[in-house]
């Protein structure tokens, strides 16, 4: 723990307050002059925001440090509080939580797909051809089937997209990081996967499983074409982090549709509340779990999706459906409400970038910026500043008043 | 010594500008509804920080961290330009300087209170009916005069309001912070005060002092009625922090009215001007001390008592007032003007809170934001940012052409 996080930890007191955050993922974006200058936050009709915001104050957030874009993992971990520096969560338990299975402290996940192998076990194929998913699936079904452990360590197999899965090794004394068995290239044997940190027992003795699971893997595959072999990257363990109920003493739901995002509030230890398919279904369930949570973390995908796409029109209608489903949040009006992105999905860049996410917060304390709207350009006049996403959830507690004074 | 710390102690000239830092304590507040979404800055005429505001920056200031609401303790200590969580200054210590008394670097301070005692010696009244001052202090003078020592530790005792007082420890060897001897419920009998790092030497030291001294002065008391007892708090020492005219090559004077200001400005070894009792005499002050020094710290402390007390026209007034003030202080204009607060104490909350404070620096090479006001608003677009506030006085020695160039 920080210095830091050691005074916060003191400070706490525990609310009756209710905190929402709610993300838009990819929701920040840039003005350039194909949109006439306007970003899809600032061209979409949102009366519901506009009306927040002459009660609330805005800022900019940094999701990881300046200039560095983040993967939904890092880019929550922070929305969440936890220094996605220090917290790192390796891409297989990131790709575990995404096909939606559930980690233990300890776990070691990998990401793996298909790829085809020569007489000489050399790779010739990558990818396998990019086999169809159903076969993925049909392939992954016969390994779980004929591998339930290695030693006593259970395996878990999970089929993804197309030539794509997921290995779980679920026993004691390991961890990760292990380098990857992908050797980047045809041509090449499938590398051994070793420790990362030389060291490290546990990752040793991880990286001794890996290679037994091999041995008993490859020859049930030996007969398939063209998927006979297989790769592993980003093997990790699922890392042991204080829960969110620890570090801030809030009791946290999690109201997302997607698998990821159930995933990576799950690994802070957030309860997952199944069920809602949209936005409103969303809210509604926040109202019907209103007495029972102090934080609700209510996730909404589609900004992220079209900003992917590129689709400024389709980004900017999202942004207008959630604009108008927050009435139904706003019949038990949350104490503290936070509205942001875990990063910004610009449409002219069509992917995740590293420019700061627009927040607004409101809240009986927030007082007013005097801004007419939520928008990246008023949130960079905003009272709250450009700062480290990390903090959010500080800046939510202190407008819980959950924080004693300083010193005297 | 940190890192940035030893880089600016490298680049530090010595200079013949004159340095003011005018600070409106807890100046800074929310634009609310019920306000007219003004805060007192933005509400109150202020004519004479409106033209300073022509030429000057502004910015706003993190008093401690993101969401932290400091005492006024770690609020000045950060605008003095130390880190208010690296360098702590425990309650007993501000107590004792908050009623006048002068600390030495090493000395041991307590908050005490008394208490009331049963024939056990269990707590029956954790205030002893909240005695009157002058009981508080008649007691205080019997325990001062038949205590001048404990083996060769020196014992100052100072009453305060109502039933509490400061107990100073002054010998050598010791240190704290010890735990309270306060049990915080009654039926329990004075816990023992221990240190919070059991090994630490000095604080045992310490603690084994304590435990004598409560040997001595129970006697004392006992035949007294209500207040028979007393409990310890806060119990910390004077820490050894380097002095302002160290660490920035300034020599400052406090220009305070109120004790706890001086003794603040004291503990990081500024001079203590002493007469001055409200913002005209500082300010006239200041112009005949003008040779004398190259820093002023010019505390005001209305803007803070008013915000408590949650009166808006209050403080407003109080800003114009001292805005009144202020041509006295420009008779000889300082090189450097910097206008802030400790904190911000908005009327809406009636207490300090962790909103960052507004603050104004003008000098010769300042520049201008181009903005008419020193406001909250404003404060937000210009071009200082948000800024931790430790670091404002790195600013004013900037603007007092102090730094060296780092690197060619």
């Amino acid at each position: 723990m920080t210095k830091l996080d050691e005074m916060y930890d003191k400070l706490t007191l525990p609310t009756k307050a209710k905190i929402a955050l709610v993300v838009l993922d990819g929701v920040g974006d840039i003005a350039t002059k194909e949109n006439g200058f306007l970003t899809p936050l600032e061209a979409a009709k949102t009366p519901i925001m506009d009306k927040l915001s002459r009660e609330a104050i805005q800022g900019r957030m940094t999701p990881v440090a300046p200039g560095v874009t983040p993967g939904s993992g890092p880019g929550h971990l922070a929305l969440f509080g936890y220094d996605p520096v220090d917290t790192q969560v390796g891409r297989g338990v990131i790709e575990a939580l995404g096909l939606g299975l559930e980690l233990k402290a300890g776990d070691v996940a990998a990401r793996a797909n298909f790829c085809s192998l020569d007489a000489d076990g050399l790779v010739t194929d990558r990818r396998a051809g990019r086999i169809e998913t159903e076969e993925c699936e049909r392939l992954c079904a016969i390994l779980s089937k004929k591998i339930k452990k290695v030693s006593n360590t259970q395996i878990i197999i999970q089929p993804g997209k197309g030539h794509r899965f997921v290995v779980i090794f679920r026993g004691t004394g390991m961890e990760g990081p292990l380098n990857d068995t992908d050797p980047q290239r045809e041509g090449l044997p499938i590398a051994e996967s070793t420790p990362l940190d030389p060291s490290s027992k546990k990752a040793q003795k991880a990286a001794k499983l890996i290679k037994a699971f091999y041995d008993k893997a490859l020859p049930i595959l030996k007969d398939e074409r063209p998927a006979n072999g297989f790769l592993m990257r980003g093997i990790a363990h699922q890392p042991d982090i204080p829960t969110f109920e620890e570090r801030y003493k809030l009791k946290a739901a999690c109201l997302a549709v997607y698998p990821m995002y159930k995933g990576l509030a799950q690994l802070v230890g957030m309860d997952k509340v199944e069920g809602p398919q949209s936005i409103s279904e969303q809210f509604n369930r926040y109202l019907e779990e209103y007495d029972n949570y102090d934080f609700f973390f209510i996730h909404y995908k589609y900004t992220d999706m079209y900003g992917e796409d590129g689709n400024f029109e389709a980004k900017k209608k999202a942004i207008e459906e959630l604009d108008e489903a927050l009435p139904i949040l706003l019949q038990k009006r949350p104490d503290v409400i936070a509205i942001t992105g875990d990063h910004s999905t610009p449409c002219p860049m069509k992917g995740h970038s590293w420019h700061p996410q627009p927040v607004l917060l409101t809240s009986a304390f927030s007082g007013s910026d005097k801004l007419d709207r939520f928008t990246e350009t008023g949130a960079n006049i905003g009272s709250m500043g450009v700062f480290d996403a990390k903090f959010l959830i500080r800046h939510m507690q202190a407008h819980a008043m959950m924080f004693d004074k300083y010193g005297a």
